[in-house]
């Protein structure tokens, strides 16, 4: 399993991913799932990848590829995020048929998170479905998810507005991160995050291992935090039963 | 859907539920899924349901005709929480198979929680899953779920002990439905909640309709807190990218 998540705020965009992936339980192996595509002062882009590994490889390799033979259409010459979720989506339904081709048993579905800012558009985010179909993100719902996100989505609900900051979001988004690994044993460390301010050109990558001390305190404090918020509730108020 | 959630403490045990059930989202109905079975000065015995309604219902009408008629298997007459979830696994399966006969395209897959006390056995809490199967809780995890069960997971693992007293136990169990019942549009009140002390012999049953004021400031209260919570974690740490 997996979980990323995608954030689009006024000041800018994070992106964070776990690293685990797994074909069943003794199979689990360190991949990373963030993948950068930039070109000084034109465009910086950052995709993130969940579903079949196989499909998931196929599909970035094929983006490079695609950059580096300068073809037509590719990363390094889509006009927008959009076009460059639909290129992205039309590469990922055409491995996932070859595919199917000789094996209708197994799924090689992927999802992808797909974002970044081209010249001087505005930055935007793309959840790109196995169908190679796509949404972008809301001022009511700021963020997308991939992979196992039902864990994690009630704090990305809380906290996040257009006006929050790109420090805020990046906390979100490792709260968000923190909240699914407790629950579910295939999402796991490193935990990576991409950090692009809006106008800036520059994305910032950080991750953090699984013996990370900030990560290590930040899990701390949240457990303590959420049991003393918890302590301070209103205590039931039982009404006359029917 | 539906999310139902019983907790099994030192103290006594706490059930949980919604009160929605859809079928498609122009078809939502209110019904209560908390059964509750009692004689008094020898047993009581609480059931939670979840899946399909026709099942559910037909479940729990046969248990009671079963009680009715005087069946030598009932629940009135098994000794033990263990026997007594056998019994419902048993029914809901050959429910489950009558309608597949007819139908292989439909899931008429329900699961149940079932638990209290027979006698002077100590109390417990079982899940029944679709195959009639079932668990019980421990100490490690003293709590079982049914339904849309991952939003309301992550507060029942913080706060949840086997020596954790029966308020807070019913406080979690209302805010983990909160959880839920924000993230997931087809779990939605009223709420009921279910209480039984250890060796009490008697069960509390509160209903929060949608409307009731304890559930509002609850809700309320909660937001603020885990904002407030929030607030006060760690600034990010970068660390250097690679």
């Amino acid at each position: 399993m997996t979980y990323c998540v995608a954030i689009k705020v006024d000041a800018g965009l994070i992106f964070c991913s776990d690293s685990r992936t797994n074909a069943g339980v003794d199979q689990v192996s360190t991949y990373s799932k963030m993948y950068h595509f930039g070109i000084t002062g034109d465009r910086q882009l950052v995709i993130n990848s969940a579903g079949n590994l196989a499909t998931t490889q196929s599909v970035i390799a094929k983006i490079r590829k695609d950059i580096k033979d300068g073809a037509d259409v590719s990363l390094a010459t889509v006009e927008s995020i959009h076009d460059a979720a639909d290129y992205v989506g039309e590469i990922s339904i055409a491995i996932q048929e070859k595919h199917a081709q000789h094996n209708t048993n197994v799924s090689f579905e992927a999802s992808f998170l797909l974002g970044g800012q081209i010249g001087t558009e505005p930055p935007a985010v793309m959840l790109i479905y196995p169908q190679g179909n796509h949404i972008t993100s809301s001022d009511q719902t700021p963020y997308l998810q991939i992979g196992e996100s039902k864990y994690g989505k009630p704090i990305l609900d809380r906290i996040l507005k257009p006006d929050t900051g790109l420090d805020t979001a990046s906390l979100c988004a490792l709260v968000s991160m923190d909240s699914t690994m407790k629950s579910n044993l295939t999402v796991g460390p490193p935990i990576e995050l991409m950090t692009y301010a809006t106008n800036s050109g520059v994305t910032q990558h950080s991750i953090f291992e699984a013996d990370n001390q900030y990560l290590r305190e930040l899990t701390k404090s949240w457990d303590r935090l959420i049991v003393e918020a918890f302590l301070q509730l209103p205590p039931v108020g039982f009404i006359p039963s029917t």
